[in-house]
């Protein structure tokens, strides 16, 4: 057989495996969004079996062959990625029997229910046998995954930030706490009280202009919904990407900043090739490059100070008095700097301390030098070690995140990971476009858009992760970038 | 190893299908409620690759063995008939190459989003050559699945409706049709001119009604959820079964009378055996049985003058004035009768008369002695020779149904079985619940659904559906019960 008719042949195999990975993510989006409370046990399995077909087609020997067969091919730089992906994607699978990702599948599903009721009603007990049931299938999964000097937490991390070692992400982090730290107490020491929104706004009023923010941000309503939900969230790909965002009646900022996170993965996700839809090369390069999208939203644009010329009025019109009417005051209210304890609130300065406590103590059940039965003493303190505040209930605390009950060990670093990378983006974009402030002032975000489709989105997985920052920047990453920006930024904002 | 360890094994393979097949209907739901219009080709792979890996399942080796070794064993009668039930699903899998399958799966995801669009700019002509394309594989599928004597036609209907031949549906739609059409006449020769609804009813109003008749008909609202959609529709199963009513705010009875039908499908399948969850004998009998609990619902019960009794002054609750205040002309009201051009609208007297004419037409477009070129005017001769109106445009002809869009070929006709099957259960219940007519003018619905848990819901597929149906009414189901119903209830209605 040619090389067509074998690539047609694998691409036809793989695709199948993509179109399941969109199904897994659906069953979650329905989990979080729709699903009626006692729909719990059969989704559970239905997760399964969907982990088990995909499972079934990763392992399966065709494709170890055909990938076998491809790997010295001519190919083109698409085709050759997705060829090693494949390859990648199948050895990691054949590494973990089907009953343990199926099991896996079904007791994440299982986990979060119990996770949510666990969080309303403030028991870390409750949730605690759960938990336990999915670090033990973790540590297993990471122990079959486990690859020539890699650590078992390493072999978890690869599945959503490949090629990253837990040696650079605790350099990094390493280098980045003392300074993070440094900056937050001088900035408490400042004595500023910085301004605060005002009264109450309604539900209706946030949803509207969260979608008003779609429009802004480039987001194709034709493409993709947005939704209310407890968590806000981005999931889907190519033509149907969700996203929810919740509302906080008392705190506008909550929702508006939500959605332009949740926008930054929405618009990778739709900006990805959809030649490859389905294919490696179509989906995005990793976890910390997603992230890199939404912090980049978030905070170098959302937050900054030109966009808040746009933002302001946009809230003026939609309910009336605020308290911050001036795009100065509304930019210091919405950058307000001060510890809290849930992550998805903090500011940019805590945010990265929230991220290291969870590194740490991740690394550390998996590793097996932690017990869930410690978890949230341990996660207690050192919460006061590092925010110098006792947290008053696990709610704040160690039961705050949906990720360890998804399963999701490994993924907390590379939201820390995609800020450094958003950080770098940031001065790339500044660079290749120097009206930037003028245009996000008059609230077209449509340039960066574009910027972000040729020199990230459409590339997909074309690079390495670091690589791929790294040519967009025109410089490899480091952390140096966001602390450089963050010192600035809010040094001027607390005169420091 | 012993039966009991086989019989777990076997179970534990067969639930991952049942999971599989509650994925393919979670994804259909979503597209008809929740997916954004560019997501269609996407969900077209999402619904290939699932089907893919049911097949998979379906056809494994294993299965069939599991099948072989415990087929003599000693089972209990529910273990039996999964046993059975798993050689009849292995067995026509097999039959049924893994591409052909994922090819239907994918086809009529496509099919569905054209036929939507067709259907808006009315144009049979768009929606004409994927049809082609689904009758073309429905053909294909249909020559793989004949067994014995079967027709290619009794190869489809198997998979709604097993054991039912064209003979039997055809004898007795034959003798039903001209006591129909004998019965339409005379009541249109009658001269009388029903009651209407008079107003504009609000949409927020109409949910809210559909809400309250969820709680009367015994919906489990924890393990379920109603929405609005373009079309009616009930599915999953257990602890997560959704319908969909739509809103016609100038005629409130479709609104009203969609949910109560949609009722008695999901309150089948919130009855079925949560011990069997996943498992043939767990799962509804057929089609016509599930179509005997709506149209219960729907029309012996919610459109029967006891019933009208409660349902009178709760529209008055909800709208205030209607033009049928008193449950006498309410009763009237729904249930006028007159020829219309779409079958879900239709009254209990044409309804039967619209299903055979998809029964006819879908039967020859089957046996390739219609093609779907033809279809159009084939549908409008016939609707033509049967209800005495020329067909105006083809989204009131040809193009109403979703089913042939999505490859249902072979349900149409236990629609009218499943009215049979009704008629003869409102005759048990009556003889079982001698105060029934006093419960229902009170809205007090659940006795009935107790009885229907014991004598139909619980017992899944433990018997063949007439079997089923013949237990729980005492004497084998025939269309006499229907006909004698009609002509009861329609002669006092319309003094014949």
């Amino acid at each position: 057989m040619n090389t067509a008719t074998l690539y047609a042949e694998f691409a036809d195999h793989l695709r199948g495996l993509g179109a399941l990975d969109q199904v897994a993510g659906l069953l979650n989006w329905d989990q979080e969004t729709q699903m009626p409370p006692k729909g719990s046990a059969q989704r559970a399995e239905q997760c399964a079996a969907v982990a088990r077909a995909a499972h079934a087609l990763a392992t399966a020997p065709r494709l170890a062959e055909l990938v076998g067969l491809l790997e010295g091919a001519d190919l083109d730089p698409a085709q050759a990625v997705n060829v090693a992906e494949a390859g990648r994607i199948s050895r990691r699978a054949t590494r973990v029997p089907a009953e343990l990702a199926a099991e896996l599948a079904r007791a994440s599903a299982l986990a979060q229910t119990v996770w949510q009721t666990a969080r309303e009603s403030n028991s870390f007990a409750d949730f605690a046998p759960v938990l336990e049931r999915v670090v033990s299938l973790k540590r297993e999964q990471a122990r079959c995954l486990v690859e020539g000097s890699e650590t078992p937490y390493e072999a978890l991390l690869a599945e959503y930030e490949p090629g990253m070692t837990e040696a650079e992400l605790s350099g990094m982090f390493g280098r980045m706490r003392p300074k993070l730290t440094l900056l937050a107490e001088r900035i408490a020491g400042s004595g500023w009280r910085m301004p605060r929104f005002t009264g109450a706004f309604a539900r209706a009023g946030q949803l509207a202009l969260s979608r008003r923010l779609c429009d802004v941000f480039g987001f194709d309503g034709q493409a993709g919904r947005l939704d209310l939900a407890v968590h806000p969230s981005s999931s889907g790909s190519g033509g149907d990407v969700r996203i929810t965002t919740r509302v906080n009646e008392y705190d506008p900022r909550e929702c508006a900043y939500a959605t332009i996170h949740e926008l930054g993965h929405a618009v990778y996700e739709q900006g990805l090739d959809p030649a490859q839809a389905l294919l490696p090369v179509g989906m995005s390069a990793s976890m910390a490059v997603h992230e890199s999208q939404s912090r980049l939203f978030e905070n170098q644009l959302g937050r900054g100070r030109a966009f808040c010329e746009w933002l302001c009025p946009a809230f003026g019109a939609q309910f009336g008095a605020t308290g911050v009417d001036m795009p100065e005051t509304f930019y210091a209210a919405v950058n307000l700097v001060e510890p809290g304890f849930i992550r998805t609130e903090a500011d940019e300065v805590h945010y990265n301390l929230h991220i290291m406590l969870r590194y740490d103590l991740e690394r550390e059940l998996i590793a097996g030098t932690l017990d869930v039965a410690d978890l949230e003493a341990a996660w207690n303190a050192r919460f006061l070690a590092d925010f110098g505040v006792e947290v008053p209930e696990p709610r704040l605390g160690a039961l705050q995140d949906v990720h360890w009950s998804a399963g999701l060990f490994g993924y907390f670093p590379t939201y820390a990971l995609g800020n450094v990378y958003a950080a770098e983006l940031n001065v790339a974009l500044r660079a290749a476009l120097p009206g930037l402030d003028r245009m996000l002032a008059s609230g077209d975000v449509w340039p960066v858009v574009e910027w972000l489709r040729a020199n990230i989105h459409r590339k997909g997985r074309l690079l390495p992760p670091a690589k791929l920052i790294a040519e967009a920047c025109g410089r490899a990453p480091s952390e140096a970038a966001l602390l450089d920006y963050l010192g600035r930024k809010y040094g001027a904002l607390y005169t420091l």
